[in-house]
């Protein structure tokens, strides 16, 4: 490729599962979609094995690879290091870069445990760099668009909250253990689901301030392998249900659950104000449905269908009804994050908001194991 | 009319406003619909105006009119009583009609206070009458099909149920103060409309034992009449969110408000079995939604439409789609009554399971103002 | 029942079938229901069943019963003809009716023949008196809503309508023959569904100029019975799709089939104008969907509910969201019929409007046999 | 980029509008997301405007650019042409690229007539190189879905197909006048939008043998420009209505429309056979509804998501309810077309194919303009 007379960005991504291949598709949409201030280079791509490693840099247009992500981290032709391994590592890699003085963009959860999430937040702000993580469906056109109804007040005060994030991968009692059944990994239906939720609670109506919950392990064992004999005990959460008090004065409830069968992305809410309500569901993630009193019998509630009067999707797409992807919300925040890189503007959650959904997550979780009521700020 | 050789089973009903005519039309539609085992006539009509009561008997069919609704309860034409008037008048005329002996089929709530629902309760024990409280929505045809499904274990071991009822009349700051804004008028959204909702889960899911809940005010005030000047003090709940646990084992959350916006008749619910969901919306009330695993990418929600396969439905039409509309679930409720006069079947709620319902409501009153899980027991 | 000061409107009603108890249902629950300007009388019922008739004529409230359908006609209680037998009997029944100098209230179709229809037209003149044929789907207040509108303009100029009754009742090959395929009984799925929505159609928008159409019977052949081993060849149409002109210059299509799988009662249409589009679906008889073009991205279909503000729901119930169901429809039609007796409206189809139905149906099925346009007044 | 051991096969994008970006994507993202058996280059880019055409190149990741379209025709590093240019532009680059020898990949429609769509489909012929037009929708999973289905004969015989394509963006009577206005540059509703829909009819159904038609200009003039005064005659169709009868017996309706307010991108579809019924709406391109007859009351039509159980899918996400969206169409159409280059497959329409579509939509063409049936074949 030509010289550009940008400056270089270079992208540094760690991990080759589903989501890093995600990240890899998002770098170079971003770079496609977007005219963006930097000269964004897909640098350098690490995986513990080298042979993945090379081969995934070769398909996916990166310019190296590493077998070793601390060389990765200390490559200099890396500017921004992407973390999609799984969650435990999540600390050590964004400490090391953030050691290394470089910007952090950080698959969701940020930690494992609220301690590490403090730990990470603090070096953040030390290190002084651009943190994100992948939050990614605030990023969808149609939620912002939610959130500036809200912002500019077109649904009066908000009084109400009602959410749920619901899938079903584990409803069948036969579906295996894994990592996601361990506390120790930030398993179970609330932190893998409900953080989300919780994410775009606090992205749209802002601070919760208290919480009460109620928390189920439904499957006390599960094989350790589809169709195995051995059974391995499980402590986690398979349903989690909440009350919910937010700073602005609404209240409300949230329940996040990995054993709801038909639901495969259930990332939904309805948000009501004292002049309207406002409704979504991740699995129709191009709609939006909205109702303002009317005259009576004339009224009611209206599907609104993604289209280019919101900039995230006209950069994709000049006509309605086109509808985006999930892979297109992850360009999105890739934007959002390089924009936030060149100081223009702040859109997606840093270090520190990650922090402040692990601490309501915990209080969350305390809330439902003492059963009383839990101020956030408590925790 | 001719003369039966049926037994006669004279209707004394008591109130003329919209409650009075539904019940007017489904004492009558069922006599049409149904084959009774009764001659079942409309005995008595009463209304503390005397010209309205006789203006009314005379349109909706009834023999004779009283402006005393004593005189109607000791009518020897009237062995049912059926009481449509304002909710602070349930308990008087109950207890009247049966210290007379009578049955009782009252409109909810059945009382405005625990006591009140207690007292009433005893009573009907003592008398050894039938009893039956206007719960109506629970005689859908679709809700007793998803209850068949449910004992039947089609879904499964139930693990959550998730309701809500909400409306939007009181959903304008300037909607004016009713009587339906005073706790001594059984007011607020929990009461009048989340106690529907309770009904219902305890009619598909047997016992809650513990709650814990939320209440909120929202509007401290509103004016006295449309547009007056005048403001009215308010302490009532304008919206009510509780977590639940059933005895069966089941969590899940209720919701209940007269503020959201955008709803109109939303008593609603979703059931999660390990075997599968299952769905409803009173605003489609010919409606049920259903889930059962099946093999990856083949299975996915299924509506399904009211028909004739469910008697309830066959009884008003032979073909399915053709819909029933609210007037035909109070029908229902009076041919459910009707048959548990004769003896053939028990269904709809007698005195006995509207003083549990009271006594859950109670329970969440308490665990919202106290802040903490109440088991429903204790009360 | 007391002596009533109104005058007497006695109705007479031929037929106990599932249509039958729809009438008698309707006539009873609209006296309840409105305020009519008669004493609307249960006269007579006529089944050629003299034991069923009498029977019948007990359970639902009718004074006397003949077994002789003449009787009922020339009885002097009976001013008022209700028509609900077999489609053939339409026409000796009316035409006696009319004879007698009676009004007549016939099911749809109105005839079996073209002209038999224009022989009832004619005698309909000479007698000079009320006719109704029970297109009753026009009823709904939803429909009434959506004249209105198209009347007011709000859709600004009618440019298409695209309309469809399917249901899938004769979907399966070994759905057994009924006199419903036989074309002497007015079968087939353009006569026995599509006839509804050419009503609708007609009276939403006025004429059809012209017709261009395709039928097709898919099973030639069914089995006389269920189950049965002998088969009876088909000739009717089993699905018929139609190109519409009208005379206000709108485009469109027609589609009407019995071997729709999936659809109990799909009575449905979308109507666009230059400033709007509006649907409707008898599925979901409650709602109706709009769209008005509104600021771009802000725009979308809305869903109305049934609701108070329209006069016809008001009659059943105050609140909207409780719906409305079949039955009252048919309650709404005879208020409407009973309304044209004394002179106050003329809402809902005479003999006059169902020749011209029927003048359109045989246009679509020549249209069909000679592939090639038809225009309607040719016939 | 390192050397891969793979041949190279190198693209040339003519275009760098909306849709010449789209490629780029798309082509991208066919390398990060599939193993493809090319080491696939960008190879070159080509724009009238040369300072477009070379920062396009740069952005957009290709190796250079071209002032010159038939420069990029005959560029060594060229193996495959890419035509996004507006319709006029097809018949003479397709011409040129396949007198170089080169597989084409051209935008649909092929041409802007009968006559040029023949000689280009001879060319092709001619040629033996491999031929892909842009009939995208039917590269979405779903639609896979639902031919895997109907040829799997899970809907028994097909009896019926009713399609619409109908968009809103003509709507208002001041959408300026554009080339789509224009018959010689393949405007007009049927063209624009109604060949997507007879190319998904024929996809999922085969041959269309006859066809009658009604098209109809409602706006016979619009502004030159938006807002302007100076109007424009205009003759090409804004609406057209079909009934077709296809080569396996099965008959139907096609509608397309540009006025048709409420719908942005509503190409959609119902497909019954004798058992089953199928149906999808563009709008909700991750969604499938079928209905199959179970027994009575507890069949109904199911609502199919989109996941990783079909491969088009799987390929972008491991997990379903995630959903694809228009983008991805393209990618899954480029990988469709880099199959067939290799020998592996024949997805997708080729001239030959583009050919019957256009001779399709003519012959609609003559139908409406000559008011009768038309046979395809005779076209």
């Amino acid at each position: 490729m030509r010289e550009s007379s940008l400056p270089n960005l270079g992208v540094g991504l760690i991990g080759t599962g589903f989501m890093g291949r995600a990240h890899a598709l998002a770098f170079h949409n971003a770079r496609t979609t977007f005219e963006l201030p930097f000269n964004l280079k897909l640098a350098a791509l690490a995986d513990a094995d080298a042979a993945r490693a090379e081969h995934c840099a070769q398909s996916w247009g990166f310019d190296h690879s590493h077998a070793d992500w601390q060389q990765l981290i200390s490559d200099p032709s890396v500017q921004l290091v992407a973390i999609t391994t799984p969650n435990h590592l999540h600390f050590p890699m964004a400490m090391a870069a953030l050691d290394a003085g470089k910007a952090v963009y950080c698959e969701k959860p940020l930690a494992v445990s609220l301690e590490q999430a403090r730990q990470m937040h603090r070096a953040a702000q030390s290190a002084g760099v651009v943190t994100r993580v992948g939050y990614n469906y605030q990023h969808n056109p149609m939620i912002g668009l939610a959130r500036q109804m809200i912002e500019d007040g077109e649904l009066g005060h908000i009084i109400s909250f009602q959410g749920e994030f619901s899938e079903d991968f584990m409803g069948d009692p036969q579906s295996p253990w894994s990592w996601r059944c361990e506390q120790a990994h930030a398993g179970g239906a609330l932190a893998d689901l409900g953080s989300h939720l919780l994410a775009m609670a606090r992205y749209l109506l802002g601070d919760i301030e208290a919480v009460c919950a109620d928390s189920q392990t439904v499957h006390g064992q599960r094989p350790t392998t589809r169709g195995g004999q051995e059974q391995r005990p499980i402590a986690i959460d398979d349903h989690t249900y909440a009350l919910l008090r937010f700073a602005n004065g609404a209240r409300g409830t949230f329940a996040s659950s990995w054993l709801k069968h038909g639901y495969k992305n259930h990332l939904s809410f309805e948000i009501t104000g004292t002049q309207g309500t406002l409704a979504f569901d991740q699995e129709r993630l191009n709609e939006l449905r909205i109702y303002r009193p009317g005259a009576p019998g004339r009224d009611g509630f209206q599907r609104l269908l993604a289209g280019p009067t919101q900039p995230g999707y006209a950069a994709f797409c000049p006509a309605p009804g086109h509808q985006l992807g999930y892979n297109e919300l992850k360009t999105l925040e890739v934007h959002a994050l390089i924009q936030a890189l060149c100081g223009q503007g702040n859109e997606g959650p840093d270090f520190a908001e990650a922090l402040e959904i692990e601490r309501l997550a915990t209080a969350i979780r305390i809330a439902a194991s003492e059963m009383r009521w839990v101020t956030v700020s408590d925790i």
